[in-house]
């Protein structure tokens, strides 16, 4: 039996508690937040989960073996590291850090303690996104030559982090998942309607050392709500929308066709193919009860989670680097 | 009457004799085409129409007071300042000219010879855009703060030009007519997938000397068709979806409220407003119809066209510097 | 402080305990279920509320106001009526009861013991609804001219009943509650394709003593979700598409114009009239919760329900009509 | 070589024209139309066609072979007899006549002389209700449990015909296609909201010598367009949206499953399948290009069309029957 700490009991930590608390080898030990109408609120559900206002004391607790950073950003950093120095598995919030040098720092931390880091890249564990992987593993698709996401809405501003960090992550994150290739370098274009408040909209360009490329489109301030990823192969091509009750996932036999013809490599004739569209049948499991067993068998089994301390690095750096490009209106940042 | 003579009967050039054969105060005298096969297709159709293989032919007749010139792209300048030198009007396919240069140049020979040069931006003429324009122009929208405009599809791909050439520059037309600002500089990231062929994905940001941000997102490589625009405003925001067969336009009563709470500046507090959605009855005239009589009344009552050269020079500045700015991974260039 | 008792904790049963549990005035005091694993996690959940296996117990206990019949249909009438002796109000769950003579004898009861007498018709509690009924009756549609709806899925087959009582009655309820004329015959067509088992097709029209239609399709045998209604006036017309996660209301200011050319009154001009559309925001209460306050408030205040006994009985009316009609291929059956 | 000669140039017959001149093997001859100004239009498109008033001219003239009827339903069933009796082969619109009596004797003339007789049940030849019919043909769909069709929208209320005899009968003709029993009652309701005019809103359920049912769905006052058909089969269900661009047929892997229990033949566990949805590919030809080939190949090679007198009857008794059973409020009609 695992026993798990959870830190940050706001929007997402209820969600963690009641996804951990169905786990079978987990048990909730003890929960902390700053916020006494929070504490009160975790009593009256979880009457046998300790709650506790000092994250210190729940990382000195020695029935708490993994840890959850579920608080803003700017404190993953520190609460993370001292979890691990208290020689507690670690699993945190997206985006793991504020910044690329924490994010390697903890890694380190990670690795010298023998310790799970994992990342709450929340996407990752949906079927859908795992259907794409799959596809892509499989060569379903042929190479891959772009993906491109769109996740706007009429969303909630933050006012501690720009759009790039709080939505652009989920895209980059599910981007690096799929996309078999290494991004080289950034350039992004962003804009903040409201003085003094981080963007609210953001476009980022992904280069990579292959002949693909990434963009990601996130609003705050649209007016519906759309999430689509479309990923272009050269034998296959995806459309994934989230917001698809069923059939997230449609897979279309459509491409192009390219030969020369023969008397110059000059003179290339493009065809069209169109054939069947076809929509696989997804499992139905909540993504987040999947990540918490999936942390909980890391933790148990000292294995490699699937969205490991250097997939939290990876996406940090994206968004670093496409807020420098953001600020210089669109210069490309090498990664 | 005013005598039309069209240079160029390929893919356009029918659509273009059909449209200004219905026109009461113009008369389609001569067409020229430089292949026989198209030449015959006309005679067949319009018997009464002389069929050139000559343009130069075409003018020198003394019955052709305007000519409309739906050749490729690289002939578009010089077969119109000839037209412009033989003291024709002229209506030219977009993109207007293959360089900014050669623009500024059109539009010098017509202000010399006190002669029409409008550019066939079609939507302009298209009773969606037009109704989005008014829109902004009595200030429903409050102050317009994006633009965002996909447009992808398996579509024809280009040889001559790439996809910022052949569809950037109809959203770009359409951005230039809606948003009241001025382009200030440009960013753009794109990807050729077939080799030594034109970019057929592109992503171009637009920066105006106001706070608001454009986005055109065109691809001819994608598994579906997209016509969508997003534009945002302070009081409203309008989704423009060009595929929809009805209720193209819906106007979204919705956004945030912005408010000091006194203390400080520092502390705002952001709300949000969701009102009714309205979906405007269009006109349902055919564009092309209205912009071949939008150019017949300007040539008789020598009149400024909506889609005049300067905004023909507006777009290629705009697609010359996107061009640039793809070439070098984004990376902003001042217009 | 209003008493509650929910007899049933089966599917719905927890829904209604967890509403009632919010209404301010209101107090769940008990729940009676046959199945012990019902109880169990009723106690689980509600420590504070009495899990009881005879619902003659809960019906005896003082503290008990109201009692909610959450049960399979073939019991609401004798639950309810021992509720009603008991000196309960009572709600019950749709259907009503499982012919007509028991609705009547259950309203006589409640009448005869001054106790509230409400059925859930749910969705009569919706925004949606509600709204559609106000347009109706501010005359905003003009006349009503039919009422179709559609409510298909791969459902849940029941066994105890067809469903015509299962899906057809939430339509059923919803018309009655809209279209301002009273019913008069019933043809009805249905289909059952597993042996010995209640129908799970079925299509029913509605006449009424008004030049308006009803009808009602409902298929528990459908490859995808539609939960569509059109409703047609002589002045505007409704789409109500309870799947739209906003805009679930759709008016179109769309119809027919008929005049008399003067000559004869065989002789008439038929025009379309095609104008905006508008979907208004809806409020964004949970039915069931409003609901729930809505019974507690008659309870309280001694007010007659929206969905009372005698809408109860028009819709067990219509069912059993159908019902009869269905068996007979569609001969209609006079209400 | 096929002459052709055409009757009736008004909504329908332009479009016959234009497809019956591209077939290589037929050659229009002549087409016929009481309205001069109907003449006048032909004649400047088809200028080598005779133009005629009188259709018996046209039926007497040698050069024609076969003759298409595309007048009012009031006239087809003289003009086909009348064509037949001049030895020629006969194309008539649909519906094929005005009542079941006149369809016998068409066939019956039609057989006499050794005639094609052919119907215009247009989406017979369309490509997404042949593939239907192949996945029927296959035995993909399983046993089909039901056909159900909704063809609404603000259409063109007919004077001289009801929306069953304008509208359901291509459904009607599609559902007699597509669905492997014969249909033995029918049972229907319909309103008219417009005095002295006939019904613009039915409702059509035919029953079959098989446990399959068939419902059709018109409306000529519906705000928006629909045109959806859902199949189910035991084994797969479809769903076809004719206003689907591309993907006008899906077929869903879902269904139930129902196994007895061993215990009682009453106690059947009913069990649900959802997999994977699958948009077949269809071919891009025009319906009425392949029908005029058809109807020439048939003519060529005296071979008997796959939309026969039969068929045309077959519908004209589903249409008539359907109108009696609405003049009596859903009384079943047998066939």
């Amino acid at each position: 039996m695992i026993g798990i700490g959870v830190i940050g009991y706001g929007y997402w930590g209820p969600n963690l508690v009641r996804n951990f608390h169905e786990v079978s080898d987990a048990k909730i030990v003890a929960v902390a937040d700053l916020r006494d109408s929070r504490l009160e609120k975790l009593r009256k559900q979880y009457p046998a989960v300790k709650a506790l206002k000092d994250p210190l004391e729940l990382l000195r607790d020695p029935a708490v073996d993994a840890v959850v950073v579920a608080t803003p950003v700017s404190t993953h950093f520190e609460l993370a590291v001292e979890a691990l120095r208290a020689g507690k598995h670690v699993l945190v919030e997206k985006p793991m850090t504020a910044t690329s040098e924490q994010a390697r720092r903890l890694i380190d931390e990670a690795e010298k303690r023998r310790r799970v880091l994992m990342v709450d890249h929340t996407f990752i564990y949906t079927p859908a996104v795992r259907k794409v992987r799959q596809l892509v593993a499989e060569k379903k698709l042929g190479d891959v030559l772009y993906y491109d996401s769109v996740r706007v809405n009429l969303g909630l501003f933050q006012h501690d982090v720009s759009v790039i960090w709080d939505l652009a992550v989920h895209d980059l994150s599910i981007m690096e998942y799929i996309v078999p290739a290494r991004p080289v370098s950034v350039s992004a274009t962003a804009i903040s309607h409201v003085p003094r408040q981080p963007e609210n909209t953001a476009y980022v360009t992904v280069f990579f050392d292959a002949p693909v490329i990434g963009h990601v489109h996130v609003n705050w301030l649209a007016p519906v709500k759309i999430r689509r990823t479309l990923i272009g192969g050269s034998e296959k091509m995806v459309v994934y929308d989230d917001l698809e009750p069923s059939e997230k996932i449609k897979v279309y036999d459509k491409g192009i066709t390219v030969t020369s013809n023969g008397e110059s490599v000059y003179k290339l004739l493009i065809g069209y193919r169109a054939g069947d569209m076809w929509a696989p049948q997804l499992e139905m499991t909540e993504a987040l009860r999947f990540e918490a067993e999936h942390f909980v068998g890391c933790v148990r089994d000292n294995k490699r989670p699937d969205t490991d301390g250097q997939a939290g690095l990876s996406v940090v750096r994206l968004a670093e680097a496409a807020t420098q490009s953001a600020a210089e209106r669109g210069r490309p940042v090498e990664l």
